[in-house]
Formats: C-alpha cells, sequence, structure tokens
C-alpha cells in the first residue's frame, strides 16, 4: 500500500543546503520503486533567514513544521563572530527549539567505524555502538539566570533540569536499542558529583534493568567514558546518557569513528506525537560552503535512520550498504577520494539503485 | 635558608598508599641537602577509615589539616558497590570537601606525551599543554535538590553557580600560565547551550585577554574541544574550562597521553590562604590495591608540581628530568617494564639523587 510522507526539508546555513541536496538524491533513488512516496516541503530557516527577516522560528513556522510527519535537517549557523548575528542565538532558537517542542526525548547517535575509513586511534578495533543521548532536559533546558550581569559581582546560574518521567522513557527506548543489538547497556553520568541528578538515572536504569535480565548493564562516570572511548571503543553496544554528556561523547564518537562528516543522528519522538527530525552531527562549516567540499555522508546516513523510523528498515540498510561500499570506494582510490559533495551523493544514489 | 615545609600526608584508600611511599621517598631524594625540609603528617583518611569510624572528614581533621603548608594525597574511594559505602559519598565527602574548603579554585592538570609512551592515537604529534580547570564553582558547588525523590513524579535538579569572582580568579591564572608557555589560551564551555555561565567566562577571558595583548585566545565548544584533543592535540598550550568540562577533558587528556597512571595534578590556591593539593588523577583501584601493581609515576609528577608550588622549580625540574628517563628506560627494555611500584620509586629516586 504506497503512504506518501510529509516531509520537512530545512537544508539551513553553509553546507546544510549541498548536502541536503545529496540526502534527498539518494532518498528519492532508494525510494523510487517502493511503496514509500515523499511529499517535501522547502523551509528556509537559519542564520541566513535571520539576516534577512530578523526571524529565527516564527510560531506559524513550527506550527507549519509540526503538521509533517518528519524533518530531514542540514546544519544551522552563521560565520563564527559575525556581528550581526551576536543577538541571536540561533542553535538555542531554532535547532533545541525544535528539539524541545517536538518532544525529541530521543536523540540517537550511531557511531561505527566503516571498513576502509581511518581513524585518529591506533588500534580502534570493532566500532559499533549508538548513544542514545536524552534529548529534552539536563542543563539543555534553558533555565538559567544571572543577576549583576557585566559587574564584578556578577552570579550566572544554570539548572539541569531531570524528572523520572523523561528519564524512564529514554532509557526505555535505550533498553529497546540493546534488546536488538548486542545486550549491553551503559549508563554513563557523574554520580559521584551530580548525586540528585545522578541518583535518579541510576535508579531509573537498575529498576528498567529488572525488566531485561537479557541486557548486561554496567556504569561509567562521564571523565571515565571518554578514555574507554579512545582505549577500547569495542567495549560499548548502548551508551545512555543525559543530553549534555551525549551531546559531548557523540562528538568524541564521531572523531574517533572518522569524524564528525560520517557522524548522523536522529532526533526522534518514538511515541509518534510530533515528527522526529533527522540532522548530521556536524554544523554548518561556514569557511567552506558552496564549494561542494562537504561530505554528505552523514546527511545521507541520516536517511537511513529516517528510513528506519518510518518502517522501512530494508530500504535503510540499502543506503547503509551503498554508503559502506562508496566509502570503501574512496578510500581505495585517490580519483574517488577526491570527489566534491554531489559527486558522493551520485555515487551512493547510484549505489541504492543497483543493491 | 633553610626552610621547614609542614605537609600533611593523606595515603588514602586502594594503591593509594603505595603511591603515596614512592611519592614521599622522590621528595626526600630531591630535598636531600636542599634548603627544603618537610615535617609530614599522615592522616588517615577515606573509605578505610570511614568503615572503621563512620568518619568521612570530621571539623578536627579539617582544621588540623588546613594548618599544614601543603598536602600530598593518594587516592580515597572503597571498593565500587560496596554495600557498606552505599551513604558515605567518599568524593564529594572528602576529596571536594577539601577542594572546596581550602579554596582550591585552580586545579592544574598538566599533559605531555613523554618519550616512549604509547599514546593511543595512531599520531599525536606534540602533547604538551596544561588544563586549568576551575575548582570551586560550576555544577560541582553541591546546589542540587530533588522532590518526589524514588516516585515516578521525581524532579532532581542539579546547579551549576558561576560568579565573576571565581571565574576572573581562574582566568588569570591561566593567562599567567601561557604568558609563561607558548602564549595560547583556548577556552573551552559550551557558550551556545548554557548561555548565562557560557556568557559570563566569555565575557571574563575577553576582558583579561585585553591585559595580555601577546597571548593568542580562542574558543572552543566543549564538544568539539574532544574532537580536537584526538585528531591534533598539538594545537593546545593553556585550556581554561569550567569544573565540570575540565574533570571530563583532563581524563581524555590523560589517556591520549599514556594514561591516567601518569597524570599529575595540583589543586592550587594562588592567593596561600590555605594549603594547595597535589594528587595524581587516577583513583584507588581497589582491584589491585596492595600488590605494588601500580604506576607510582602520576603521584610522583604530583610532587614536582608541589616543588614548583613551594618555589622550587629546580627540583621540580630534576624529578620530572628522573620521570622522563625512567619512562624512557622502562619503554626500552622489557624488565625495566614490568617493574613493581616500589622498584620504580626507587628507580626515580635514584635519579633524582644522581640529576
Ligand atoms: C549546536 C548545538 C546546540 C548542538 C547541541 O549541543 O546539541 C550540537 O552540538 C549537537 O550535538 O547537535
Ligand atoms: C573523584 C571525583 C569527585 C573527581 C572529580 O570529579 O573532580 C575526579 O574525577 C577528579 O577528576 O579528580
Amino acid at each position: 500500500m504506497p503512504q506518501t510522507i510529509r516531509l520537512a526539508v530545512i537544508p539551513g546555513d553553509g553546507i546544510g543546503p549541498e548536502v541536503v541536496a545529496e540526502a534527498v538524491k539518494v532518498l528519492d533513488a532508494v525510494t523510487a520503486g517502493s511503496d514509500l512516496a515523499f511529499e517535501k516541503t522547502p523551509f528556509s530557516l537559519g542564520a541566513a533567514r535571520y539576516l534577512e527577516t530578523g526571524d529565527v522560528l516564527t510560531d506559524a513556522d513550527l506550527a507549519s513544521i509540526a503538521e509533517h510527519d518528519a524533518i530531514l535537517l542540514g546544519a544551522v549557523g552563521g560565520v563564527p563572530g559575525d556581528p550581526r548575528l551576536a543577538n541571536a542565538n540561533i542553535e538555542r532558537g531554532l535547532l533545541l527549539k525544535l528539539r524541545f517542542s517536538l518532544d525529541h526525548y530521543v536523540n540517537l547517535r550511531p557511531t561505527t567505524l566503516f571498513p576502509g575509513i581511518a581513524s585518529p586511534l591506533a588500534n580502534p578495533g570493532d566500532v559499533d555502538f549508538v548513544v542514545v543521548r536524552e534529548g529534552t532536559e539536563g542543563p539543555y533546558v534553558g533555565n538559567g539566570g544571572a543577576i549583576r550581569q557585566g559587574t564584578p559581582h556578577e552570579i550566572a546560574n544554570e539548572v539541569s533540569v531531570n524528572t523520572a518521567y523523561g528519564v524512564e522513557r529514554v532509557v526505555r527506548y535505550a533498553f529497546e536499542q540493546a534488546e536488538s543489538r548486542r545486550k549491553k547497556l551503559t549508563l554513563v553520568h557523574k554520580t559521584n558529583v551530580l548525586t540528585f541528578a545522578g541518583g535518579l538515572w541510576k535508579r531509573i536504569v537498575d529498576a528498567v534493568a529488572a525488566e531485561h535480565p537479557d541486557v548486561a548493564v554496567d556504569y561509567l562516570h562521564v571523565d571515565a567514558a571518554t578514555i574507554f572511548l579512545v582505549t577500547n571503543p569495542a567495549r560499548f553496544d548502548v551508551i545512555v546518557t543525559d543530553n549534555l554528556f551525549g551531546d559531548i561523547l557523540t562528538d568524541l564518537a564521531a572523531a574517533i569513528s572518522g569524524g564528525i562528516g560520517l557522524a548522523a543522528s536522529g532526533n526522534i519522538n518514538p511515541a509518534g506525537d510530533f515528527p522526529s527530525m533527522f540532522e548530521p552531527v556536524h554544523g554548518s562549516a561556514p569557511d567552506i560552503a558552496g564549494q561542494q567540499k562537504a561530505d554528505p555522508t552523514a546527511a545521507i546516513l541520516s536517511v537511513a535512520l529516517l528510513l528506519r523510523h518510518l518502517g522501512a528498515p530494508e530500504l535503510a540498510e540499502r543506503v547503509e550498504a551503498a554508503v559502506t561500499a562508496d566509502l570503501a570506494t574512496r578510500a581505495a582510490d585517490s580519483a574517488a577520494a577526491a570527489r566534491r559533495t554531489a559527486e558522493i551523493g551520485d555515487a551512493i544514489a547510484a549505489g541504492v539503485a543497483q543493491n
């Protein structure tokens, strides 16, 4: 039965439009002749839009995006230090606003070291894990404040808010991931210092673990977790952690597996109340924008996450297989290694058409 | 003019006593015949003391420690999961209590990849930087709380407190470090999300930078900083950052430079109101305690930091030179590589006596 998916597309700033173009190319190629059709609505959002109109994300934008079935986002953010953006926090006002408003409580970030990809680690071993990062709580809630700002007596506070409701739902999702993988789950927090938030996370993981006797559960402080990510990443299968620790660990995870040019992510509302959003982990990289230098692979792998989310795992696997093959070709062949953004997209689109 | 330093010695738990014994051995060797003499007072503190007496750190302990000129600490903490320790947070009640009570606002953590030491990185390059971690504020203040604890309606908050007073003094210290090194300072924070705390840090760094025109200053988000630590650690000279980010980055820094067995730290009160405390970054490692398996090098390098703090840089350099030579010997010679804790201490003590 053919199904039409309303897809909101937010190319964004910098290299965002370039990588999104390739992601859409691959999406079209892999779904051609399938049961899935996409009705795409472009949204012009980001630093460029702000500079033009003064708007970061209007209520009307948000309401319109929320009517879609899913979102594909490239990258948002202007040139660092642009004085015209000094008062616009595009990250908080747009990216985080979408994650919070659309209740993306799972920020899913798989990490795989693809064959042929060089890791900065001398002996990376088998790198294949997912980070399930909480997406709607923790230090990201924006509940900070300051008094006497700009004076020698300034006090600036940030509040990390953590709820049993919010932690339990993401922990349950992480255990489901572990059940479908190698059945190992690691909670990462800083329970010895952040005793209240850490205690809540620990108790909930322990409680949910009792329902999953076949999942091996362990715990690492966030500082120790960074050590294992560079000395023995193969020890990880599923990591579940809070919003800020997840932010830090997933950049490190991307780095050890070949760089953020390959790191995909899904901001997921598993309950389905709101559209989920798929985006590469990388930023807008204004320094190389418009030059066809960006690697669209992370955006293309985000399409695979989108397809899996839409219940089409076989299409997701075709995208992943085509990416794996393309990365191997690029690793083996210096002409292929020099390919430009659209050429990489072409190669992967051709790959999904064949496989 | 001979000077007698009253040194409080806290061997602590697990491998703490073993590594402290070697650190003291090297301290005695390097100061023999110098102007510095040490009057050492041992303090029995840590999980073992708690299990015996129920005390973590009494007011009398603290007052007595505070009367010393400096502190040498091994490691504290019992066997993870020991049910008798479930209600004792040794880290908060002892280690952090000392750092906060003694106003250790600089947590100084140098990172060097010594010749012959294997890094998990394939191409580490020149690793030689210091992290100046704030030690008395941020998410470590312990100002969290919870309501409805243990129920499905629990809310657990953690508050990060940051003051202009607290940030400015550590930032000034970091700029002084940069002046005496390669004149490069990197602020690490998460200004795009933690806008209040991040804004305070950024403004103070900008203001102090104006007084140090010869220091090159840049900024990295904490997530991006982890990427550079594994792809290009040579880019760093001095990193200044908050308490929690510093905790995370210094474990990662230790990992890329050969492990926490080599990472020294100083908890410093530069104003001299209270004794500063020197300790290896590693923990008590109860699994290998009492077996002479621990590497005392981090504790010995902490003695070098102590000596530099006491105004004896030439003694500090002798310790560092002896450590460098010993690490090279151990790297080159498999019999030396198998040395036990006391043998390593003996070798370095002999080295400082000669050099
Ligand atoms: C841009 C920023 C707000 C964002 C975050 O911190 O979540 C980014 O680093 C990410 O990981 O998606
Ligand atoms: C033991 C713990 C409280 C401590 C910290 O978080 O500061 C440790 O990790 C460190 O880095 O010294």
